[in-house]
């Protein structure tokens, strides 16, 4: 096809069966909760925990893992900033189709930019992106540090590393905040039943 | 984090809710099955037909349409052979993605390269890939002409048109092909049946 403009003679195909066909079949409504936080912040333990009570309650999710992508649509990219972006947009993009497709999508990503995280929160209809942030002390995630990289980024054997060498942006209007209470951090299952309630509340885990 | 190689300190997680739990769910086994053909062969029709007749047995698809992708994710692509093979690549990947959440996943795109097909199948497990050619003469595809495309590539206006100036290259060992019988075309409905009917046989409908 045409070389001039990469989106010259392409045409939207429309199909019987959308989103609200899918979200009854499944009884619940499709959309993306995005965690964000710095490595060691227990953005997977979260993302794991919130999919095992989803799927006990009969509820389909699906979790896209910022490390599990970048071994697939994802190889392509490196952690320069214009791959960062890239490699968030893309995220979102592959979040809407699954929203679109009527499952909860669970995004569990660094994400440390915060115009990344708006120009996907940008692709969804309003009140569909959920955005979760992981606000845990650096000192904690550094002191956790199960993938040992703190300890390579300290010693500048990994460059532009978020929280180090590259900065996190908090987000400012986030859905939901995770935090320590009084120090101590609450169990997976308990931080997975903060965002279980947030999902009931806003009418996703049924469809009227 | 390291600027070194793409893939440096990048971990796999794990989940306790797998593929096995989501099939479960959904009582069916997530596959690909994917349309390759002309412009104006009918895939589109195909993907919908057939997503129609899952839904109606209550079977969870989602359709991921190639034009519908260059407005999203692929929208930085254009039709260059290295933006063609890029384009697959990641609707290989996002399929791959569906497939594991449970859907049955109906790719449609001209997709006119093998080679990028086949790279494609690679991706999945032996058997979850289920290639659909669209063996429809191309007098009749251009026949049809629904948008416009082999009037706009024959008077020169579009470079690089599949079948007029760049080349179909048909599958050798697809699962399914759709022909015309007698030179009539089967109507969506019995295609869909067809593509039905391989899916039930191969056990992708239910879960033992």
């Amino acid at each position: 096809m045409s070389t001039i403009s990469n989106s010259t003679n392409i045409f939207w195909q429309e199909c019987p069966v959308g989103k609200a066909e899918r979200q009854k079949l499944l009884n619940q409504k499709g959309c993306v909760v995005w965690i964000t936080g710095l490595s060691g912040s227990g953005k997977s333990t979260l993302a794991c925990s919130l999919s095992r009570e989803l799927h006990s309650r009969g509820k389909l999710s699906y979790i896209l893992d910022g490390d599990n992508l970048r071994h697939g649509i994802n190889k392509d990219l490196g952690f320069k900033p214009e791959d960062r972006t890239e490699n968030i947009r893309r995220v979102g993009e592959i979040a809407k189709l699954f929203a679109d497709a009527g499952l909860i999508c669970i995004a569990s990503l660094i994400s440390p930019y915060r115009k990344d995280r708006d120009a996907c929160r940008a692709m969804l209809p309003d009140a569909n992106f959920i955005e979760v942030f992981m606000n845990m002390p650096l000192e904690l995630c550094e002191s956790r540090d199960a993938k040992g990289l703190y300890k390579l980024a300290r010693a500048g054997k990994i460059r532009g590393f978020t929280g180090i060498d590259d900065p996190y942006e908090q987000p400012l209007n986030c859905e939901i905040e995770i935090q320590q209470n009084n120090g101590v951090c609450l169990l997976p299952a308990a931080l997975a039943g903060q965002v279980l309630t947030y999902l009931e509340e806003k009418g996703f885990l049924q469809v009227e």
